[in-house]
């Protein structure tokens, strides 16, 4: 068992969508994010899946999406470099300068930044691979988290070794 | 007609995308991006859906996704006041020292970050509203995108009237 990271090249309609959740929902697959963008190409999305699977299981993971008509390109960026990040949004309880200023302090060490400031509460955002993201959420968490909104994890082929 | 942001708090269970996904899909509704990542409980997720539609529309969506048995709460973050953002990473062609030095007067005038640096090619990361990623899209074109992994918008509602 292991994290497998696919990156699909699928056709941009709504309905593609649908049918990958729906494979993976209806063979039980255990999915731990899925991200979906449009590229370059406005009629062209990428679906970044991070799975959690065995090697015979991943292998019918990408074999049932290479059979989804409107799935251009399954990539398994498992194997070699790749770069991947995150993004997320934390609501956290600030109700005074003294709690303000310790969350600025935390925001600063980690490359965080403060997006919205409320008399009562700081919407602190961070980007980073999943790691940097817990780690900043496991600093806040003392202070009160209101609401929290983060995206799947996307990623890209790294190309340092020579390409 | 106008665009929508709704943001929905679900069951962490991958059929509910599926569920989702597919109600979308069957009703012809146009979404623009969906991103789903798990909240500070790990049990509840949050998406966020961003819908191309009239107000009719709308309150259908609303109320079909309020019918779902695994969706806890949604919440129209339309009329009122909210954060957004999303995440973008772009590879693009960098084959000599003069060219990435252009790439990074771009990335530094833009608040952007280079996070891949290869023989032939750059991975920029971007984080920020729409406008501001498009914006760094249509710089670097001209250098030739070899690919690009985004995520879609997530959002939290804004509490600076005063809550």
């Amino acid at each position: 068992m292991g994290k497998f990271v696919l990156s699909a090249l699928v056709e941009n309609k709504f309905g593609v969508l649908a049918r990958v959740a729906g494979l993976f929902s209806a063979r039980g697959f255990n999915i731990d994010s899925l991200a979906v963008g449009e590229t370059e190409d406005v009629t062209v999305s990428r679906m970044t899946i991070v799975v959690d699977a065995d090697e015979r299981t991943l292998e019918q993971v990408k074999k049932q999406l290479n059979k989804l008509i409107d799935v251009i390109r399954v990539q398994d960026l498992t194997g070699g470099r790749y770069v991947d990040r995150e993004l997320i949004m934390i609501k956290v309880k600030a109700e005074n300068t003294n709690i303000r200023e310790k969350i600025v302090q935390i925001v600063d060490s980690t490359g965080a930044e403060i997006i919205d400031v409320a008399k009562k509460s700081v919407i602190v955002e961070e980007t980073g691979d999943e790691h940097k993201i817990k780690a900043l959420v496991e600093l806040l968490r003392p202070y009160g988290i209101i609401e929290i909104a983060r995206t799947g994890k996307i990623a890209l082929q790294s190309e340092t070794n020579g390409k």
